[in-house]
């Protein structure tokens, strides 16, 4: 299994990062999810980390650059289900994920993205909250 | 990375498997899920194997434990992505996937799910399809 599945939900891709990242599926996921950006017109990309329990710098820039890349494909990133510990280590090696916007769990990433992308409820509140 | 991240995507359950299912990490797939099943209260588990390329007598036990397991606790299982490939060797070696029911995508898995568990849209049905 040498490849991350990329979900679509609705207008969003979810990516859970599951086995550790080397330089050739890296590069793959980064490859098929600019792709699946393109292909689905996603508006934002859910990178679910809640799996990993080291990032390291690289890991942080492969992070960086999906950031990066979505960004010019009009999509936000936002990663997901960071373990405590593993905010712990990113702070204390000076890590700094730029230009990702993280939060909690997917769907608290959900709403961040709705909130980026200036989602506007088609008539009431409640109805979309019910939607994740 | 010895654990598969279980999703929570408002009513449902989200698992994609990306590794080989191997004794002590099915175990304890199926354990964490029922339990989340349970912490939840969730109605559906969405199992997504479009990552997976074989399926054995092995995983498809697995999969019918856990839709059985799910089905105690009152949620439905859909299996989704699977690979056409895996869908012929599945029947070239006489498998059953018994008590599990199969979606294209994680999109139709939730459709599937939101009409097994009778789910009604409050208002209007044009509002409900904007969200996945």
């Amino acid at each position: 299994m040498d490849k991350i599945p990329i979900l679509k939900m609705g207008e969003f891709l979810l990516v859970t990062i599951q086995v550790d990242l080397y330089d050739r599926l890296a590069l793959a996921l980064e490859n098929d999810l600019i792709n699946m950006v393109s292909k689905t017109e996603a508006r934002g990309v859910l990178i679910d980390i809640s799996a990993v329990s080291i990032v390291d710098s690289f890991m942080g820039r492969i992070l960086g650059n999906i950031a990066s890349m979505s960004k010019i494909m009009d999509a936000e990133t936002v990663v997901v289900g960071m373990q405590p510990a593993v905010a712990i280590t990113l702070v204390e090696l000076g890590l700094t994920l730029t230009g990702v916007y993280t939060a909690l769990d997917v769907e608290k990433g959900m709403e961040l993205l709705r909130n980026k992308i200036g989602y506007q409820p088609k008539e009431e509140e409640d109805l979309y909250d019910d939607f994740i």
